[in-house]
């Protein structure tokens, strides 16, 4: 039929598209919720979930009934792990021929060349996930049974689990996480499920092979390397700038500040889980989180942003700029060009939206510039965090997150395939003299 | 001595200082203003003035005398034409021989390869700013002079013409040209002015000795029709933003309102004069204005900013990576990828800047995000436009805003030669492969 002529990018739209538009009709479903649900809120939520955002408008914990929030427990992982690894998993277990569409499609989504190793890439995703998302749930289940009960606890560690490991950022709680802000267990194996899911399969995959820092990957090392240094400069910076704000960690004992610190500078990247009001924060704090909601998690990952390794390419391109250097070098290995204008079109489409987002909202809400960017940024990198600008959102400025959170996820890789075909111009012009800088 | 020694960029920021320094030291003289001025404030004021931007910590007009103002006026005239066209053409002045060391930095300044060449654009230079400085001159006296009379119109008219066609935003009055937002006149000349100062004195050259369209280079081309459709866009959508703020466009008259709104369409790349309270501004237009006050002017013109090429270069990068194009093109040319390799590190090391700059402000200073936000971007691109937190920086704050006016003006390419000469590497690393996006 029709579907056979779409593309794989506009094949993995539709899909996330169909997903949220059957997410959306059974969030608004009556037995999904104690109190009605406004279409826009069933299509705001259902985009939240599929697109692991974790940004409300209504309260999952109260408004949403035990159907509601399983839902969307279900759309967060369908969305997160992927429909496409479903799709190509699903496909292997009926034993059914992949199509050669179907095989375009996954080849899209793992980067990868051979079909093959697409079915074991996918396969293994699969598998991993599901077994880390199991440790993390009996240790979740442990951690909460004293004081919830097995019935409660095996529920709620059922759904941090998969709101953890998909990067999701949903909670059960209006206050998100901050009852456990001294728990040690829960913001430890939360903080591990989102930074293992947040990390990037392949890179796992090849500790998991290799299992000795010299024979990783560079790409696996650099992505450690650099996942180490945000961190550490992230932590140690919010505690420095929180250390004597009694609203965040100010009243904490020394070991407590530096669990919340850690958990702070972790969630930004892009799970959007929180311990501590961020609206309290200072506005140092604030901004560093933004830098870091830009930069977001590792490819191929359920976290989304900008990306780590993007990041990196193009923090070497200007290094070696600066340098005077004419190669962008990283770990001994040179970047290549093409690399580093990729990195370079990805970070400016980006920020296109980004300012596009914000000047609508800008025009749309009543609200401070630093909600909507903060509102913006956090949406379009699919984190989740607010200063507390959604549930005050008007119906346009809805729309606008909604659709900033899809172009989000999606990349805008997904989006560039969406408008054009890889076109190669038999056109050659000359080239020009431009004054730059 | 020693000074042979230094690179060029070296000695240019050297020469920098140096004025800056002299500047602080005339504006502390006693007979430069009414009342002491402290020495942070003198060099607060040296700075912008010589950076051309136009952030003002004490008001030009009430605080300083004649004298004070006059020094203003010379330091601008200095820093916008830029005392290397002065040194070189000075150096022809008084037939002594170029030094080598005069020769490479006259080169670095004006991107030309030939002494000769050098030596003709620094005189052309020269004569041409004042031949149109003259002109500016003449009609803004003779529009001043029947309601203020020719000595004091001829005063204000010299003032003016040197602070807007070197894009520095000095006004006498510490309400800027509100006064003037309904003068023809008034308005028109000074637009001219800094659009001509700021458009690029290689563009103005190429229109000079071409005359036709088709003969310019591209780069003249892509300049004029880039600031045609930058300041035509910004126009229609600051005219429509602010129809219907009472408190800036609402109470003009139609065609008051197009006036109006032309003057704040291209007052931010970067001349920084305004005739309507900008504070009062739409959250929308603010937004719109950061972002052409980001852009900037014109390469080798008397406005900062990240420039119109650079930026155009961007676009175009970005647009082929969405059309997945292979070649980056312009106008039917080539745009050579260590174009825009250099296009995307100026950007990131503005971006950079910029970052840092709200991070350390949102420390030291107790202002919202968005008067933090636009007073650093205000600075770093040396536009001069503040929603009024200029007037209340703290201490450091003001330091910090000093050297992102400096640094904005000297640009990412000056600070680059400072911290590295070029290095070509003796040792070719093998590619990385990289996950990116
Ligand atoms: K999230
Ligand atoms: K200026």
């Amino acid at each position: 039929g029709r579907l056979i002529h779409l593309s794989p990018p506009a094949l993995l739209t539709l899909g996330f598209l169909l997903l949220i538009a059957l997410g959306s009709v059974l969030l608004k479903l009556p037995i999904a919720s104690h109190a009605p649900t406004a279409w826009l809120d069933a299509v705001f939520t259902a985009t939240s979930a599929v697109t692991v955002t974790g940004l409300v408008v209504v309260d999952t914990g109260t408004h949403f009934t035990l159907f509601g929030q399983v839902v969307i427990a279900l759309l967060i992982q369908v969305g997160g792990l992927g429909f496409m690894t479903f799709a190509v998993v699903g496909a292997i277990m009926l034993g059914t021929k992949i199509s050669f569409i179907q095989q375009r499609v996954a080849q899209e989504a793992f980067n990868q060349t051979s079909l093959d190793k697409v079915m074991q890439t996918a396969k293994a995703v699969l598998i991993y996930s599901l077994l880390i998302e199991a440790v993390g749930f009996i240790l979740l289940t442990l951690t909460w049974q004293s004081s919830l009960g097995w019935r409660q606890a095996s529920w709620e560690a059922f759904f941090y689990t998969i709101s953890a490991f998909n990067n999701a950022g949903f909670a059960l709680n209006a206050n998100g996480l901050i009852p456990y802000v001294s728990d040690w267990g829960v913001n430890l194996i939360i903080t591990t499920l989102f930074i293992i899911g947040g990390i990037g399969f392949t890179v796992l995959m090849d500790i998991r092979q290799k299992r000795r820092w010299h024979q990783f990957s560079t790409n696996t090392r650099l992505i450690l390397l650099a996942t180490l240094i945000i961190n550490t400069v992230a932590f140690l910076l919010i505690w420095l700038l929180e250390a004597n704000n009694p609203a965040t960690l100010g009243n904490l004992s020394l070991s407590d500040q530096a669990l919340a610190a850690w958990f702070q500078a972790v969630t930004p990247r892009t799970a959007g889980f929180n311990t501590l009001d961020i609206a309290a924060m200072t506005n140092a704090s604030i901004v560093l989180i933004l830098l870091l909601m830009f930069i977001g998690g590792g490819s191929l990952s359920t976290a989304s942003g900008l990306k780590i390794g993007t990041f990196v390419v193009l923090m070497m391109a200007t290094y070696a700029f600066l340098r005077q250097r004419q190669d962008v070098t990283v770990l001994k290995r040179t970047i290549p060009l093409v690399q580093v204008m990729k990195a370079l079109s990805l970070a400016m489409t980006s920020m296109l939206l980004i300012f596009l987002g914000i000047f609508i909202l800008d025009a749309t809400e009543n609200a401070t510039f630093l909600n909507i960017v903060f509102e913006v940024v956090s949406a379009m990198s699919t984190v989740g965090l607010s200063l507390g600008l959604t549930g005050q959102l008007s119906e346009a400025g809805r729309v606008v997150v909604i659709f900033l959170m899809i172009a989000g996820r999606l990349g805008p890789l997904t989006l560039a395939y969406l408008v054009a075909r890889p076109h190669k111009s038999r056109i050659r012009y000359a080239d020009a003299s431009l004054q730059i800088g």
